[in-house]
């Protein structure tokens, strides 16, 4: 199945008809110049995945028939990052982007002691999810959640093994040793400035396993990437 | 030494007294609001880092008295990626910062047969690794060369492992296998559309190794990021 990529959160609940809307329907249209008859993949971002025949141009939207439809497993091991907010909104984006690339199963953005005050654009960054998940022809979407403060976050119940990278000299594990031997994993990425002793000690007492990510000083929105392929690409 | 970072490609050549240009004077003093008798670092990307004390605020420039210089290490392995250029410099400039970050070794951008013509501009593209550098702390700055034809970037003598990541089903090692294995790599990414079939078999005819970066498909400055982090997070 090598045909093009759409989104709909919910494909097929009327006969099989699907209606995409306009902006779907001007890319099929107009910037593919796809007509009446040729294919197109509908996913759901949580699995599903169908394959649809385009009908009639219509003005504003596209109607496509699914002819086959497949549910895609979900990858067998959680990968969530918890990352602190930034506060060039672009930065983040970029992260988000190439996070759902990779294929990360979760987001978390945090809101830590010294994280920066942003407007956090959830609708945007969905968005933006959504067409990396169909450029790089997903079917899972990774789950975006509201920003939690990193206190919340750290002493909620999970059944993910949690790291925290921080920047201070200490008893640290390579991420890479974690990623290898455990199966489910979070890795909580700090702000610009690290976390506070005081956040570092929490994540302690709640049996985070402090982590480093090698030796140069990365950017937030790096660190969250290279935990991502650290993860993703075994 | 934890001052802020300057750049200077010839420090201390004139009785250990560094003249800062008129971007760095601005950020010592306007945006830092240092002082005379602070200290900065100072690096000039080949290993030099020196310890400098700033001097009286001058128009346009800072002079720096250097007081300690010492030569930090290249990292011992050599991590090259030949990456196709991208029709969005945006997307190419953001590798560039990355793979800064991150502690690569070169760049060698490529011109591949799919590759769309896009002005390289190299002077915009060493200010972005400079940053990076700085930022991240670093006293090493990647080569970054101009643009060659993957003919004759595959095909020139290297002491580098070099590895092909194409996206046909073959026979691919995973590129994680060749990172643990190896100490000097060079991979080669392709442009949005992969590598074609004659450019493959050069490859392979250069005894180039074939490699995947897992089962997602990801762009193209999302796979040299991927492939950076495999080479330098050990």
């Amino acid at each position: 199945m090598t045909f093009p990529f759409f989104y709909s959160d919910t494909p097929g609940p009327d006969n099989h008809i699907e209606h995409l809307d306009e902006n779907a329907a001007k890319h099929i249209y107009q910037v593919l110049r796809m007509k009446k008859g040729d294919k197109i993949n509908i996913t759901n971002g949580r699995g599903m995945l169908a394959t649809a025949t385009i009908g009639e141009q219509r003005k504003k939207e596209c109607i496509a028939t699914l002819t086959d439809i497949v549910q895609v497993p979900a990858h067998p091991h959680a990968a969530e990052v918890a990352i602190s907010l930034v506060k060039n909104a672009a930065r983040f984006e970029w992260f988000l982007e190439k996070a759902t690339e990779i294929g990360i199963s979760s987001v978390v953005p945090l809101v830590c002691e010294r994280t920066e005050r942003v407007h956090f654009r959830k609708d945007r960054m969905h968005n933006i999810m959504v067409s990396a998940m169909l450029q790089s022809r997903q079917a899972w979407l990774p789950e975006l959640s509201d920003p939690v403060p990193f206190a919340q976050w750290v002493s909620s119940p999970s059944l993910l093994v949690r790291c925290i990278a921080h920047c201070l000299q200490d008893q640290k594990k390579h991420f890479r040793e974690m990623t290898s031997a455990n199966k489910d994993i979070a890795i909580a990425i700090g702000p610009e400035g690290d976390f506070t002793d005081n956040e570092i000690s929490r994540a302690l007492d709640n049996k985070c396993t402090p982590v480093t990510l090698g030796e140069t000083r990365l950017r937030t929105e790096t660190a969250g990437l290279v935990a991502a392929a650290l993860m993703r690409i075994q």
